[in-house]
């Protein structure tokens, strides 16, 4: 009864601080009405801005698919049981996200001001505490898991200001700030964590679930087909970066699918692979295109970086996990170390690949979109690379630290 | 046997009378192809305001999305059994809607001009529809569905009428029109058709769902939460004015799950809310921004009215339904008084407040589009406010009178 | 095991086979990057036809939503046992179609093009081919559902070319080249492959699914609701022509779901028809509206036809699938005569008799979009009327040769 007490409180706690600081801080932003804009504010350039703005604001009704996105997809493992603490972690981490983000971006003048670019922005970081999340699942209450969100969305707003603001890395898709944090900040917890006896019986009801995981499964994948596309389009640069990003992803997603099939029938004694697999692979390759989504400029790019992905996710959790297990005393839930951390780094390196073999010629008039400091001279190609490829250390560092704080 | 062939000879009798109906009346409305206007539709007014309708066209296929999230919602409660039931009563309260409202409203030189616009109005009719038949899902039979459907089409179309052209009450989601509409004129139909020895057999039969009921439960909240901020800004007003309801929405409905996580572990004994709850806060937190939606100009007016519906939705159905079963011999399937009628109620309320405090200085230029009228001078702001509550006890009325006749 | 190997390698060489077809012929389309456009294609055409094409990239990631939707319709009827090979049939004929269709259509100095446009038409092959597989599900292996995929895609796109390219036939929603044309190919693959002795055993393991059946069957039916309209259109010549397809398709919708209701009591023992009637009542309605969905203008007959094609659908499975099983010993395991074929030859004879009927008065402005050969005067409307007619036994031909060198 306590403990139940305990979480009831302290949602009501953090939700009146959440509405106490929004009352104090937070205003819609006034670009939405063009007669109210403060002089602080500089409307006009925003305004010239708005040919690459309008079209996001139509998206805007779509930024809470990617969490939710996830959410399905860990029902595909986890069952339904799991969905209402995922929830309520969703709900609150949407806008402590948007409060922190708001404190380091769109701060000016003494008020947040909220717009749809800022929710966009707050639901990636949402979706890194997913990720952290199906990680842990089943092995800490709901109160750890409010914590957990509160502590990683700080960590996360930190490492997105240093690495997108301050070092100008170009993630369009997030494969390092989300994927690739949120997987190594989930497993460092998990690890903190580590309790030998619990996670036998946590096995044995997950396997109870059977025929209604496929449901979810399922309609997991399907949905990752449907809206990850657009997703990854949601943060590129303009209009014609997005076409490539999608089409992009789509070819990926394609390339994953089939490599998962070259591998379930090598690795298990399956004609065909599970549900849940097609679903890793459809999560890994979509991972993988969130860096060099909007830089690769060629079709057949995308059908290898995917087909890597494929490949990759299934060997890692097949020999991979297991070591991870028994040597590392890490315990992976629903396995995001495969899904998410590993095609991250692969996007990452690939990304970093790309930034080197961008020149004015293959980009054209993309150069401008995807790197606009190199454009403006006051950075080379390399330099941007060496900046790309520092990134991950950068981010693998702060996960495990803020992994181990929270742990 | 008898029984099955009424309801074929109904649905094939109404359906044919819809077609004749049909063939006589509407015509697509020729705004769509500018070369065909005839003189009386004043096309270069509509093609004025075309800046202002087009956005609304890319819509048009969402707008079944409004009534299938219901049905969705629903099937959380009742099981697919009363899906099929459900889609009949869709496609045959869209069509009727579309006539009903064409006389009203769209009815010009002896034609119906069908349009997307007409068609996302009779969409909102349906939608009550369903609301209704949520208050006496599993005790009529189809065939008293269909009458039902096709006497609360036309009160609802008659209520809409009144309040939003004669009254102009501004309600751009819905909050009284559909939501408070639709569950007390099913409430007073549960109360008239009471029979107290069936009640018994249907509420084993829900307990016996189990597990399935779970798994709809936690599509429908996925699918509220997604679809249905895009819902509420698709009759409002105005690009800028859309931006806003989205998001009051989606802040809405984040602070009344976090509510009810508060509560749930209060009123009862359970460390997590069940999905069914946390979809009805969902529910809850959508219908109370109906009205305010476009109206609040901050973000934390949207988090406290979520958080306040999010509360009184378990509260009522903990208090409240004991007492309205007992004492008023309704029976409230679905739960619809909680989910739909207190917090349009409360939604009502919110907005005829927001409408006192409306003045050019916090509107801005958004003042024009909400309430055209003030901004014209031919309506004070106290005017306008006052009319947006006595809206209230009108479409109260108005659900009464409908659901007794049709009881 | 051997069989297992077998599907793997197969897959591991298609994939590799198709990235390097790719590597050497795929590029994408400069359109999008306007800087970059090489001489021959004569972009300043192409951007003055932008106007028209722009909508449709915005709904570039709705495309794989086509054949989803379809999976969705038939794990309904066959499980979540079948949805992996689906997927990798997807996965592999998207690849393929585009590389075929790149060859006939977008082959342009030695590459081929790839954009939003040819995805959708690759998308349109892959729902043939698994309306095709429809009609063999449980019966071939996945190695010989790739080889299919393989061959279907093949005559597929050669059909598309003939009709579409050649002979300039209207065929929007893909009447004839999609759901006749897959409805057909995969009923001879069925008729060539007959087996009496398996059936039985499959019959029966079909029905154990029970209740799982419903609940894919209410998410199909509200799939198709949701998106169908929106594809409808998604190759509609333009913007306004879009708007009166999305309309007529929902009309058709509405009316099929209520014929259902009309017959399902009549025809079987039912008081509710169950909800894998509706579903494929559903589909149904729009098979009905690929062709005639752009032409029709006005909502009753939109009304009509749906009616027409919701009572061809069931009477179809009554009286005509066991005449197919006896007599031609065809075994049509989705019922996807009834739900594609019947409906599509009945959307192709309307298509005909409503060329026949487009005079300059009714269609207005509209003609020009629809039939742009007629407007130019180079084809008088009875020519087109006769090429659209001719269009039907041609696409059957195809059908049934592709089909029977296929099995």
């Amino acid at each position: 009864a306590a403990s139940r007490l305990r979480l009831s409180g302290l949602c009501f706690l953090l939700q009146v601080l959440n509405i106490l600081l929004f009352a104090v801080f937070a205003r819609y932003s006034p670009e939405s009405s063009p007669g109210r804009c403060p002089p602080q504010l500089d409307c006009s350039r925003r305004n010239q801005d708005s040919g690459f703005q309008q079209p996001r604001f139509r998206d805007v009704h779509t930024q809470v698919l990617l969490s939710f996105g996830l959410l399905l997809a860990f029902l595909g493992r986890y069952g339904p049981g799991s969905a209402a603490v995922s929830i309520l972690i969703v709900a609150f981490a949407i806008q402590w996200a948007l409060l922190l983000q708001g404190f380091f971006n769109f701060f000016l003048n003494g008020k947040i001001y909220v717009g749809a670019q800022s929710m966009v922005s707050a639901d990636f970081c949402t979706a890194a505490v997913l990720i952290s999340t199906g990680a842990v699942l089943g092995r800490v209450n709901p109160v750890q898991m409010l914590l957990l969100a509160l502590l990683e969305v700080t960590v996360c707003t930190l490492s997105e200001y240093i690495l997108l603001s301050l070092m100008g890395v170009s993630d369009g898709g997030r494969s390092l700030t989300v994927h690739t944090f949120g997987a190594y900040f989930g497993l460092v917890v998990s690890r903190v964590l580590y309790q030998p006896h619990k996670d036998e019986r946590k096995r044995e009801e997950q396997q109870d679930m059977g025929h209604q995981t496929d449901v979810f499964a399922v309609l997991g994948t399907i949905y990752l087909w449907i809206f990850w596309p657009g997703f990854i389009s949601a943060t590129a640069a303009h209009e014609n970066a997005e076409n490539w990003a999608v089409l992009n992803t789509y070819f990926s997603l394609v390339a994953s699918t089939v490599a998962t099939f070259v591998l379930s029938s090598v690795l298990y004694e399956e004609s065909t692979p599970r549900m849940v697999q097609i679903q890793d692979a459809a999560l890994a390759g979509t991972a993988v295109m969130g860096m060099a989504g909007e830089m690769l400029v060629t079709p057949f790019g995308a059908l290898i970086a995917g087909f890597l992905a494929g490949l990759i996710s299934p060997l890692g959790s097949r020999f991979f996990t297991p070591v991870l297990r028994s040597r590392l005393k890490i315990q992976d839930t629903c396995g995001v170390h495969n899904t998410h951390g590993l095609p991250g780094i692969l996007g990452a390196l690939l990304g970093t690949l790309l930034t080197l073999l961008a020149t004015a010629d293959t980009f054209g008039d993309r150069l401008e979109l995807v790197f606009p400091l190199v454009t403006q001279g006051s950075r080379a190609v390399t330099d941007q690379a060496l900046i790309q490829l520092s990134a991950l250390p950068l981010t693998l560092l702060l996960a495990a630290l803020g992994g181990g704080v929270t742990g």
